[in-house]
C-alpha cells in the first residue's frame, strides 16, 4: 500500500483511541464523554503537545461526523411528540431560546464585539442538550415527574428553534452587513424549511413505505435515510444554511419511522465511529494559549449569562407552579452540548467569530454541562424513592445520545 | 461553510445515490448489487462520462470502506465454525485455493507476464465469495443438503487461506525480485498471524468481557472492536501486509462474540454507508478503453480458467460422492466477489499489476458471479421441494453479506 495510506490509518487509529480513552475517563467521573473527546483534541492537538495534527482528510471525516451527529439528534426528535407536548413545554422552550439569545447578544454587543460575533455566540447560547439531564433524571428515577415531562417536551421544540436560529444567524453572517429585509427572508426560509420537514416530510416518508418494501436492496429504508441525510445537507448549503441543519431536518423527517425501521441504533453505530473524529478535531481547533485575562473574564461572564438566562427563561413560564418547579425545569434545560459546540465551529470556519470567541463558547458548553447534574440532584433531593422498575421511557432515555 | 465543504458533500451525495441506484437495478435483475455499484463508477468516472472524478478525500473514505468490508467478512467467519467444519470441507477449500492459484499463475507466466502480475492475478482467482451461493441455496431451500453444508464450511476456511495468500503475494511484490527465503518468512509470518487470531485472539476478547461490562461508555464492545479493527489494520501495514488483512483478522477475533454484543448489524450499518464509496471508486479506476482484442482474449481465458480451476479444485475431493455432488460443490464455490476485487485494487495501487490486468480481474469477478446462480439452480433442479419453514441457518444466510 502507498505510504499515505499507512499514515492516514495510523492517524485514524490514534484519534479514535485517544478520543475514546478520554471519553471513558470522563464518564467514570460522571462527566459527559463528549467533553473528554474534545479535551483529547486540545491536549494532543497542534496548540498543545502537537502529537496529532489532523490532516484535511480527517477534517472532512469530522464534517461527516457532525452531519451524522445532527442526523441522530433529528431522529430522536419525533414530530409526533411535538403534538403531544403541552403548551407549558412550548412556552418553556420559546422563552428558553429567546432570553439567552437576547441576553447574550446584548452583553457582547455592549462590550463592543462585532455584530456577527455577537449573534453567533448568542446563537450558541440557545441550544439545550437534554441528553445529560435525561440521564440524571433517569438515574434518580425522576423521569415520571411533571417537571421531567415538561423538560423532555421542551427539549424537542428547543432543538428545532435552535436550528432555525442557527440558520438565520449563519445566513446573516455570509451576507456582510445586516439588512432587515435579508433577515426577514432568512427567517421565512428557515421557518418554511422547518414546517415542511415537520408536517410534510414524515408523510412523504410514509408514502415510500410500500415502494421500499418492494425493493430488492436489503436495508432499503436505512439507505434511503442516509441518501436523504446527505441530500438535504447539500440542499441546505445551497440555500445558504449550514449542512447540519439539513441533516437535522432529514432526521426529523424519519423520526416517526425510526422504530419501525430500526434506524436509530444503526445510525447511532455510524455515529459511534465518526463522531469522535468531529469532537477531537473540534478540540484541536481550540488554542488554550488564548485564555488570557480578558478572555477568561468573558468566558466566565458568558457562562454565567448562559446559566442565568436559561434558568430564568425556562423558569419564568413555570413560576405559576411554584419556585421549586421553576428551578427544576430551568436547571434541567441548562446544559449546552454538541449543538452549541457545532454552532461555534461553524462560526469559526466562516470567520464570523474569532478564535477567542470559539474558546469562550467551548468553555460555556463545558461549564453548563458540568454544573447541571449536581444541581439537578440537589433540586430533586426530596423525591420519594420510587420502588417500581424503570419504565419504557426511562429505558429509552438510557440509550439517549449522551448515554 | 467554506466552498470545499459544499462540493465535498455534493460529491458524497452523488456517489452514494448513483451507487445505490445501480445496485438496486442490478438486484432487481438478480445480479449482486456490488457489480452495479462498480458499474456506476465505471460509467460516471473519468474514463467514461467523466461526471464524477473522486477526490483524494473520497479515495480515503473508500479505503476505510474496504477495511470495514473485510472486517464484516471476518465477523461472519467464526473460528468456532472452523472446528466444526468436516474434513471434507477442509479438503475442498484447500484444493479450491491451490488449483486456481497454480493454473492462473502458470497460464500468465507462460504468456510472458511479469512474475508480480502473475502472482497477483492468480491470488485474485483464489478467494470465493460464498454470499451469492448462500443466497441462491437459501432461495431454492437447499441449505440443508450435504453439499450446501460442505460449501458453507469450505467458505470459512477459504476466506482465511485467501487472506494468507494475499499477505504473501503483496509482501513479495514490495520486495522487488522474488527470493525464496523472503517468501518463506512471509508464509511463516502470515500463518503465525492467522493462527494467533484464530486460536488466541478470541480468548483475549473473552477475557475483556468483564472489564467491558464495568466500563461507563455505552457500546464499549463496539468501540473496542472498531479500535482493534483500525489498530490491526495499521499493524498489518507495519509488517508489510495489506491493511485489509488486519481488518479481516480483527473481525475473526470478535466473530464468536458478535451475536452476544450485537456487533454484526451495527458494523454492517457502517458498511452500508462506507462500502458504496469503495465500489464506486473501484469502478472509476477501470478504464473501459483498455478492453481491446488481446485484453478481451486474456479476460475470457482468465475467466474460463477461474471457473474450471475452482470447479475442478473443489470438485475433485468430492468425486468419491459422485459426479453430481462434485459439480454442485464446485459451482457453489465458483463466485469471486469483493475479496478478488480488493486484491486487484491493492495490486493496482502497488503498481504490481497493470491497468489491463486490473480490468481482467474485474471482468473475471463479474463473470464468475453472474454464472454461478443459474448453474446452481440447474444442478439442484431435482431437489425435493421442502415443505418445512426456513430454519435458523437459513434465516442467518438471508442476512449474509451479499444480501
Amino acid at each position: 500500500m502507498p505510504q499515505h495510506v499507512d499514515t492516514f490509518l495510523l492517524e485514524l487509529f490514534a484519534i479514535f483511541v485517544w478520543a475514546k480513552v478520554f471519553g471513558e475517563l470522563f464518564e467514570q467521573l460522571y462527566v459527559p464523554a463528549v467533553l473528554g473527546e474534545i479535551l483529547a483534541g486540545v491536549i494532543l492537538g497542534p496548540h498543545a503537545t502537537g502529537l496529532v495534527a489532523p490532516s484535511d482528510t480527517v477534517g472532512s471525516i469530522a464534517e461527516i461526523g457532525a452531519i451524522f451527529l445532527l442526523f441522530t439528534v433529528g431522529l430522536e426528535t419525533r414530530p409526533q411528540d411535538l403534538l403531544r407536548v403541552g403548551r407549558q413545554s412550548l412556552r418553556v422552550a420559546a422563552a428558553g431560546v429567546a432570553v439567552p439569545f437576547l441576553l447574550g447578544f446584548t452583553y457582547l454587543h455592549l462590550k463592543g464585539e462585532p455584530v456577527h460575533e455577537s449573534v453567533f455566540v448568542a446563537a450558541a447560547m440557545v441550544a439545550t442538550s437534554v441528553g445529560i439531564t435525561a440521564r440524571v433524571l433517569s438515574d434518580i428515577h425522576a423521569l415520571n415527574t411533571r417537571e421531567a415531562r415538561i423538560i423532555l417536551g421542551a427539549a424537542v421544540f428547543d432543538d428545532i428553534l435552535g436550528m432555525i436560529v442557527l440558520a438565520v444567524v449563519a445566513g446573516l453572517a455570509t451576507g456582510g452587513s445586516i439588512r432587515w429585509i435579508h433577515m426577514l427572508v432568512l427567517v421565512v426560509e428557515a421557518l418554511a424549511f422547518a414546517i415542511f420537514m415537520i408536517f410534510i416530510g414524515p408523510r412523504l416518508v410514509g408514502r415510500m413505505r410500500t415502494p421500499l418494501q418492494r425493493m430488492s436492496t436489503h436495508d432499503a429504508p436505512l439507505i434511503l435515510a442516509l441518501a436523504i441525510c446527505l441530500g438535504l445537507s447539500v440542499a441546505a448549503t445551497r440555500i445558504g444554511m449550514a449542512a447540519i441543519i439539513g441533516a437535522f431536518f432529514a432526521g426529523l423527517m424519519f423520526a416517526d419511522y425510526s422504530p419501525e425501521w430500526n434506524l436509530q441504533p444503526r445510525v447511532h453505530a455510524i455515529n459511534e465511529f465518526l463522531a469522535p473524529f468531529f469532537f477531537f478535531v473540534m478540540g484541536t481547533r481550540l488554542d488554550i494559549h488564548l485564555f488570557t485575562g480578558p478572555v477568561w473574564a468573558t468566558a466566565v461572564i458568558v457562562s454565567l449569562l448562559a446559566i442565568v438566562s436559561k434558568v430564568l427563561g425556562c423558569g419564568l413560564p413555570m413560576l405559576g407552579e411554584g419556585l421549586s418547579a421553576a428551578a427544576k425545569v430551568g436547571v434541567g434545560m441548562m446544559p449546552r452540548g454538541e449543538v452549541a459546540l457545532i454552532v461555534a465551529l461553524i462560526g469559526l470556519q466562516m470567520n464570523a467569530i474569532s478564535p477567542q470567541a470559539y474558546a469562550v463558547v467551548i468553555f460555556m458548553g463545558g461549564v453548563t454541562t458540568l454544573l447541571a447534574p449536581p444541581l439537578l440532584r440537589y433540586l430533586f433531593r426530596n423525591l420519594e424513592p420510587e420502588t417500581r422498575p424503570p419504565d419504557r421511557l426511562e429505558a429509552e432515555m438510557r440509550k439517549s445520545r449522551l448515554g
